[in-house]
């Protein structure tokens, strides 16, 4: 977008959140989200669910915050749904308010795809319920070897089409492993995770936020108005037939050829040097 | 469905095929299909398919029968269509003909795919041609380091693209592994099948059906109506775009948490008992 | 086609190409693409893009040329895109002219993809930008374990979103790690691409070539009217329901059962010969 409209938007580096901590580097490139419950492992709740909805809905017009990491405190990503603050509430709930919340949960996964900013997910211990689909909903996984990652929806009753799980988890581990794993509600050893390419990389458990914040500073740095043309693309493209995808990305990549930051890459390469990207 | 509707159906714990074995579980749920042409290696017949096809749909009503379990008689899955009983008649068929007998390989697939009862193959020895399909089809796949697993079409002349294996392999498997194995006909090994996740799980000879037969009753013991729904919606959502997914998944999870089941597992999990799970 | 409209084409055997070698077989079975200006690794041109289109583009209705080789010279497959050549001119192009030059990129995809012909990859060295999609395009990719292959365009300031790559690269690795590569622009290694269902296999450097015409060959004496029909039904069925696609096979596959080398075939079986496919 142009600084123009960039320039209405509030600098997020001054956000605080409610219900998570929210978190920027100095300069504002890079936010980091964590959930913090620790005591209870982190778990969502109804408030935390929408501000976090509402949060990954405004970063889509932000003009500061170029990637985000998603983590969890003290050595555990999310337990998901609370048993007693969501999953009770929602057994005694009329239709028209079970279909509101499972749209206000699943739109939560449409903000976190929809937003420009590459999401980084840095998975320790437990991922489970809709702690497990932010990490499916992310574009980057990382994780230690104690990272342990269950769609356990059936194991309360439900199924695994949860927050587009049916949808999205077979393309990235496969139509038979995704099946099991929604069947079974089984975990995820990270080791498996990393050998299905759930996880892009694991890493010991005292060096996996530094390693998410180190990822997200190389794509914070690079060109984060292409990075965006990526991720925008790579869900775009979802259920193209091959023609239309190739016609989608002849007109994004033209997008991208118009920009100051191809120009100014090309001229670092010819001038050895190392592009400042601006994100025009 | 409702009692009412389930009641009209006669109970297939009774139900005697001709073209296979048919068995269930002393309590119905789990169904046991077994091709029983072991001195041919259980090949599929007009007869078998058209049986399959027809059990498979007759499948989608019931409502005692929660999991199938599909497999081959005396070490063998099955060495698909046969070559003088299925192939022959079929190179001097006129192109109707064709179709219909194309079409009802294909709807055996469908029937697979449509049944709410999660299928589970159980492979070894030979698996070939549509054996490999009935296997491909299924939504959880078990095999012995002995399953030779070979899509080969090809070694006949055919085309790969048989009761949808270029449409359904590449989702389990990837594009260019699908790829290789249609145009090749090569036999998939139960290590690689394992490695690329075909096979869910390897498991000894002596022990594949025991371990097939207990993780069906896993699942049929299980939230089996949210379990149908999971199989349903991993079809469904097989060509969605993702706002699409996260709508269609809002809606069936609110089914899902609109049952008893649901209730009666939250009830469970509170006070730590096991939940009975009755389907509606 | 019919012999008929086979013989009003201009045999390959003679074809001689202006910006890469092209080869064929002695009977002119398999073509052999050799991109070979090695003293800059074999970058891409303008020239090149396009008479790699026009090529592919007449060998839809080639009858003499069944699969078709790609490869670079002197141990590189291909460093994409020239920098000076191709880079430096578009950073001052207008809309217009840039889009028609990311048509013409996809186009080539579009005519690898749309021609009969399997295409094999054989990749050793460098396999770069427009590199890496030639090889994400072909049909089956071979590799040397020098092999570096990297969907680079994010350095220089460009999405991932080139020539299909964020359609087509997360079906044949999967959503996650085609993400990875696409954001960052980091060289897959041979091994990694291997395990990751890239690279169907890898050979020894001086066995490559001679492995992938051996390859070739195979697919070329075989039934290569349903090899091309296996090729048109993995993408006509990229983003079809599996109903669609069950059908689509259905009448796919009675097309392949209504010709001759259908026929060829089984009586080789029957008669324990060799079968001679004519293609039609």
């Amino acid at each position: 977008m142009t600084n123009a409209m960039q320039n209405k938007q509030r600098p997020f580096k001054t956000h605080k959140a409610s219900h998570f901590l929210f978190e920027t580097d100095e300069d504002g490139r890079v936010a980091t989200i964590t959930l913090n419950r620790p005591e209870k492992k982190n778990p969502l709740t109804f408030e935390s669910y929408e501000e976090l909805g509402d949060l990954f809905r405004s970063l889509h017009r932000a003009s500061d915050v170029r990637v985000v990491v998603l983590r969890g405190a003290d050595n555990n990503f999310s337990s998901g749904g609370d048993v007693f603050d969501i999953i009770e509430p929602l057994t005694t709930m009329t239709m028209p308010d079970l279909l509101a919340f499972t749209r206000m949960t699943g739109d939560l996964v449409r903000q976190i795809r929809a937003c420009p900013q590459p999401v980084i997910a840095a998975v320790d211990g437990i991922c489970a319920g809709a702690g497990a689909i932010l990490a499916m909903a992310s574009d980057y996984r990382l994780a230690t070897p104690e990272a342990k990652t269950a769609f356990l929806f059936t194991r309360v009753g439900l199924a695994g089409a949860d927050m587009g799980a049916c949808g999205i988890l077979p393309r990235i581990i496969g139509q038979g492993r995704a099946a099991e794993l929604l069947f079974t509600g089984r975990v995820l050893s990270a080791a498996e995770g990393h050998a299905w390419g759930f996880y892009n990389a694991l890493h010991e458990r005292a060096a996996l936020i530094e390693e998410a914040q180190r990822f997200a500073r190389t794509l914070a740095d690079g060109p984060w108005f292409a990075h965006s043309m990526t991720k925008k693309m790579l869900d775009q493209e979802w259920s193209m037939g091959i023609d239309e995808m190739l016609e989608s990305e002849a007109q994004a990549q033209a997008i991208c050829m118009a920009t100051g930051d191809f120009r100014r890459a090309f001229e670092a390469f010819a001038g050895k040097t190392k592009p400042a990207f601006e994100g025009n």
